[in-house]
């Protein structure tokens, strides 16, 4: 972990926040070929390649009539877990989704004289959550991925997992979810995308996966609509000298353990923090840490305290990363957040700590990632709607506004746009 | 335009919908590599690779200093057009505002016990507004893409269009947009997405464009947002024998017009209404047409005419189709609009005509096309956005939650997580 010094400094110009920025603008050329061609089979040969993909990559051969998960296992993987964990992913679910209630958006019509116009909202009808298999997989990206769809009022909801573990079978029983299939890799994100006999294509792929998957998501974005491509997470501390170290550091330290490209990184105002923070991670919580080797990796390389002037220049560059998470542990954070322009979600005092957030408090974890929060939100509800503008206008409505449109279409030189006017002008 | 009697038959199955269905499926590999080795050249050499690409495809040698179009042509450009015209693109931009101040998202926090939840809605900061050359340069796309990026609040709003003409420069002006290049193609997208010395970075690309715009803004997503990729447009018209044949025909032409490969429907309950339309296209409204070419090409290969038995089957096929715009010519308009689910944009009654909604209505006429109606919307305030979690939590609401937290933490074997709630539980 770098501790820069950047009192006093043209801070955002500084080497290391461009090499953090760098960061989630790696290239994966490489791989696009083979996803392309995995694409390719799955739309041409449907459940065949499917069939092929899964032996080759998962290791295991499966007819078409075994993607599907029978509806037992879901159920037994539910009753297999201790009765704690079931209540806590229970009430995680209702959370969510009580939270993504808020989110919800309702047609509307405005009347005007001889108009009616308005916009009507529709859930998608099918919609298709990839969930990682093997030690990647959360119950939690069940949850989070689930919930807004179904508070959105999705009809379909299925979920693809390559060798799907029983946290992932238990939850998507939580969830409601019976549709369940042991697929995974690009060629799931093929079979949800085109369609397969067994498996029918959806409106919309979400959920979070290795580089195949999110090429392949990349890949197959217009046929079907996708989520953001997550790239690897980031939290980011804003804080002061009022805040406790070993909660800074454990904090911290909870992002590095996800992925050795997770960037961990706090700005403070004091130089005291900065050193208790680096010395209890170091000496303290990484001796005899389960995920050491992942954490200590991403620490050496993307993470970084800042030493700053001010909470304004924390803030700023805190702005200019936009960072997935945004802990802000400062005498005053609500003070802070008006300024706070770019960022996934945003944690507001010592006790808001990120693992709430990430599991049960009710806002979504899946949150834009490599600065993609200076465009995009928090997966939500608005992620599984889609609208339709609505017009209805009358004769008068008609008279009122027929010759502005004849203008326009003139001077774009459109000539039946300005006939479909016209006819309709004989008659009045 | 072919006519095709669906009455009786297992009408989604049929070959000329399945036909219908592959237009937008098209592949375009041919031009991916040209396209990512132009957006190299602008990430690697920024301006210079702008000057090279323009010479080359525009045929203009344009300086850095010469890209930005000077504010003062802006000014002229609106001083050139008539007054009506002036005027009528002035409704238009008003109208198009007024009606997009509905879509606007308010922020929300909502209040438990020891906690506030919530989330605030951000404009984004700066969008870049792709505006086609020469033909195909409409001042309507200059006034739907602003509009929903000014009421969003988006603050730097840019256009990038090659050899802009006096009607692009024009509406720019009466919709405050004082930053316009006149640069292009693959190039223009690089340098929005990128940023150059001369261009900075956007943070979202909207508007329609060629094969090699529509190429590039695909590449980019990810490093920037864009909006949808546009296919060809299309048409679709539900007529019973109340429908006018004039104005129907007049409304299919009227997107014949627009592009060799759009698509015009119309489904009908009337086998006189089918003949009398398809007569008077030909027979009267194709007889010294301005855009005769482009309008019997797409009519053609994409214009069908569908008899079927009763409206109900006219709406499922439209469901299947997702059509960009959908018109609803029959006695009661309103009763069908319940059970559409997919498409861009309803136009309900016989006054309803597409061109009112394309130029002056309110309703945005940037479009889902190609099916795309299934998973998303009309260009909107809500593509201009983005939303941030905001989470506080005290020791009170910590309390509440922390024990699922830790349960959720161990089922994921994620230690870190669970220490960032029990550093804190010693404390209490």
């Amino acid at each position: 972990m770098k501790t820069v010094d950047l009192r006093g400094k043209n801070y955002l110009k500084s080497r290391e926040l461009e090499l953090l920025i760098k960061r989630s603008e790696m290239e994966v050329e490489q791989f696009e070929e083979s996803v392309k061609n995995i694409l390719k089979d799955v739309k041409e040969k449907g459940d065949e390649a499917i069939i092929q993909y899964t032996e080759k990559f998962d290791g295991v051969r499966l007819k078409p009539e075994e993607f599907l998960v029978p509806f037992e296992e879901l159920e037994k993987a539910y009753e297999s877990l201790d009765e704690d964990t079931r209540f806590a992913l229970e009430v995680a679910f209702e959370r969510v989704k009580k939270f993504h209630e808020a989110q919800i958006e309702k047609s509307f019509f405005v009347e005007e004289e001889g108009m009616i116009l308005g916009q009507k909202v529709i859930p998608m009808e099918r919609a298709g959550l990839y969930v990682p298999g093997g030690k990647a997989a959360y119950p939690s990206t069940v949850v989070m991925n689930a919930a807004p769809a179904i508070v959105a009022g999705v009809k379909e909801l299925i979920i693809c997992s390559p060798n799907p573990n029983r946290y992932t079978l238990a939850t998507a029983y939580i969830c409601g979810i019976g549709e369940v299939y042991r697929i995974g890799g690009a060629q799931a994100i093929g079979a949800m995308a085109y369609g397969t006999k067994t498996i029918k294509k959806v409106d919309k792929i979400v959920g979070p996966g290795n580089i195949f998957v999110a090429l392949a998501k990349k890949n197959v974005y217009g046929y079907v609509d996708i989520d953001s491509i997550a790239g690897p997470s980031e939290i980011l501390v804003i804080a002061d000298d009022t805040a406790n170290p070993e909660w800074v550091a454990a904090d911290l330290l909870s992002q590095a353990e996800h992925d050795e490209l997770a960037a961990s990184i706090l700005i403070t105002t004091s130089e005291k923090l900065a050193k208790e923070v680096k010395n209890i991670l170091y000496n303290r919580y990484l001796v005899n840490f389960s995920r050491e080797d992942i954490a200590k990796k991403s620490l050496e390389n993307y993470g970084h305290i800042f030493i700053v002037d001010n909470i304004e220049t924390a803030i700023d560059i805190s702005n200019y990363i936009a960072p997935e998470h945004l802990e802000i542990i400062i005498k005053d954070p609500f003070s802070a957040l008006e300024k706070i322009k770019h960022a996934g979600a945003i944690f507001l005092g010592e006790y808001s700590t990120e693992p709430l957030g990430d599991y049960v408090l009710g806002p979504n974890h899946v949150l834009p990632t490599g600065r993609a929060a200076r465009f995009s939100s928090p997966l939500g509800v608005y992620d599984f709607i889609k609208r339709s503008s609505v017009i209805y206008v009358n004769q008068e409505g008609f008279k009122r506004v027929e010759k502005y449109a004849r203008k326009i279409a003139e001077a774009e030189g459109l000539e039946a746009h300005k006939l479909g006017v016209e006819v309709r002008l004989k008659n009045i």
